[in-house]
């Protein structure tokens, strides 16, 4: 929410939600740049070493943001004839572990929210933090208003979870890359998960694990709709995150496309196959805290294998020189090479599950389009190759057409 | 507290007092400005009609104002390499009745204080604020952050509470009408009542009344002193608001002059002395609304009597109206008079209980300046008139001269 301008306009649509006969329980965001604004106070007086101390303090500091907006929604509905109460984390009670800055629900009271809503209330609550068992504040870290609002519709069983965000509903594939690229009405919670954690920076990837957890059906839309318009057709907008695979899922095969040039993959090569190789070598990644993604390992060829995997490219130089300097050699392994210069395209769609052929199409269109695969790695839901990053565009191009996503499914 | 600067200065003052062996309670008030923004962005919101419901919203939003100022400070100490903790009012807790906006502490609960400072963490707890019994976040009102500084003090059993305000302690009249005004250094707590409510705004009167009630020693000093002034020098500057009456005190007579020129004054004149009549005036303009400051009723002369008030100027009007349309006649008052041109001008001072002589000296003092004295009233430790608001500046002066207050006493 950005100006006060913007919040009438939120307290206008709850309460043409709620006059429709909803019992309407909001998720506020802080004011735009208000967080940031915070933080870069603290970040002037920061001590030299960041501890726990500190990190509980920011959070006590930046929960602020939600508890100023939220009471602001409510004197917005107040003005708009409707009866509203904010809660912040603590009053509800939204319970979290002690992870400050980074905290995990483990409990919301819904007690006292079903009773404001029982009275006819309309119910805010702020998002991105909750209490601890001491009674401290935490913060569940960036994005954390859309798991609240997730783990407040899971507590009150919600019939639909709202998240109105900046874009209007998951796509196909990102429309800035492939224009013909098609808004899904629904999509499943699997494929959002992969979506997501693909690089489609729709919502927090803990707040769609959370709804899949909980099994609350999630709609992403959009906040720039304008307020009044007709509640039946806002109903409908964006995309739902579904948890019931209806006929209509079943149709496409393929539901979108995701891309990510952030990685960068490297290879042992000529490891001997041995059990425990994998470990020894990721073990060692792990321990120097770098993330891995993919992992391709292939069969072996004469008591040799090749070892591959994929890492933020952030951590491309540390992870390789961690390889070369130790790991390749206690393993006596031939080489180790890398590219930072590469991409990954992936495939998704729940359908995937139930047809064959259909990473054979993929294969086959990024062929014609000239284009050299690396790597391969396929789950049920999803197919990911890793080809060079120059082709990045092409490749989300010609996959989007080859699966005809920019028609409407039948 | 205003830019993270001034608060890094506030962390290096605790820091020196903490490192001086003192177990420090601090109770930051917002960042300036801060309290207005947020209540500026409620009133572009409000609903037409301010109810409760509105009111604690008003809450819940003003008090991340200290909530975030406190954090700030918590983190500008571990910066100073303390140990430092914030708490909100809810986390003490300080527990208030449900008044939203003008609420009044009822309880603070200092156990989890006590550990920390037991455990050598600096702790910093929100002014302005606290909880009532539902678990709603109420604020005290303006200048509240005096007040539960004073509060928790009392909970404390501190030694002395510091208030650091913008000016360097109370003076024995305003510097700006008498140049030679000087700071006292100590002050009784009777007399400060009666500065406060006679317009010295050091502090706000309920923190002066809340120290009296608990005993509090208070010490009110500036704010814009470096914090790297000698510890010592520090812990005698200032004016001490105390409850012991020591020698000092006794010494000095007159402690100060204040005045005040926001009344008007109104009088009935020939009223039937009859019981009740009073009554039947004040309690008419009480239900009206209007706060009565000076009330003056003279013996009466044949069975009629004059009965004079005076109320804020903003009220004189209405107040007058209410007088002359409708209890003079009822009463059957001879004629209705007033006039807003007035001022009031007190000497006060402990000293006055035990020593005679102390009004008629005021009295002559006027007289030698030709000035008319149009009421006067007196409690044990005040004395009050009524004069031109004209005259003003040359009474404070002549009495300031009058009483030796430029003179250091003996």
């Amino acid at each position: 929410m950005g100006s006060t301008e913007r919040i009438r306009n939120v307290a206008k649509r709850v309460a043409k939600w709620a006059r429709a006969g909803h019992q309407m329980v909001v998720v506020p965001s802080a004011m735009s740049g208000e967080t940031n604004r915070l933080l870069a106070l603290a970040k002037e007086l920061a001590p030299p070493k960041a501890d726990d101390a500190f990190h509980r303090e920011l959070d006590q500091l930046a929960a602020t943001g939600e508890q100023a907006s939220s009471a602001l929604l409510a004197i917005a509905l107040q003005a708009e004839g409707m009866a509203a109460v904010s809660y912040s984390g603590w009053q509800v009670a939204i319970k979290t572990n002690s992870a400050y800055t980074k905290a995990r629900i483990e409990s919301i009271d819904d007690a006292r929210v079903r009773a404001d809503l029982a009275a006819g209330k309309v119910v805010i609550i702020t998002g991105f933090q909750g209490v601890d068992e001491a009674g401290n504040v935490t913060t569940l870290g960036r994005g954390g208003s859309d798991t609240s609002a997730v783990a407040v519709a899971a507590a009150m069983k919600a019939q639909e979870c709202l998240i109105y965000t900046d874009v209007d509903g998951v796509y196909t594939t990102d429309p800035r890359v492939v224009p013909e690229a098609r808004r899904l009405k629904t999509v499943s919670f699997e494929e959002m998960l992969e979506m997501a954690s693909l690089g489609s920076k729709v919502l927090q990837i803990r707040s769609v694990e959370f709804a899949g957890k909980y099994k609350v059906p999630l709609r992403v839309l959009s906040s720039f709709t304008p307020w009044d318009i007709d509640i039946h057709e806002e109903a409908k907008s964006g995309t739902l995150i579904s948890f019931e695979e209806d006929e209509n899922m079943e149709q496409a095969v393929v539901s979108g496309i995701a891309f990510n040039r952030d990685e960068a993959k490297i290879s042992l090569l000529g490891v001997p196959d041995t059990p425990g190789i994998a470990y020894q070598i990721l073990g060692a990644v792990a321990q120097a805290n770098i993330e891995v993604d993919m992992i391709i390992q292939n069969v072996s060829h004469e008591g040799k294998t090749d070892f591959s995997f994929t890492v933020h490219r952030n951590d491309f130089a540390r992870a390789t020189d961690l390889l070369k300097s130790d790991i390749a050699t206690k393993l006596g392994a031939r080489q180790v090479v890398g590219d930072a210069k590469i991409c990954k395209v992936s495939i998704v769609g729940i359908g995937m599950r139930s047809h064959v052929g259909v990473a054979s199409k993929m294969f086959r269109a990024l062929s014609e389009e000239g284009i050299n695969i690396q790597m391969i790695s396929t789950s049920e839901i999803k197919t990911s190759v890793v080809i060079d990053e120059k082709y990045m565009e092409l490749a989300v191009r010609a996959l989007h057409k080859a699966f005809d996503l920019d028609q409407q499914p039948a």
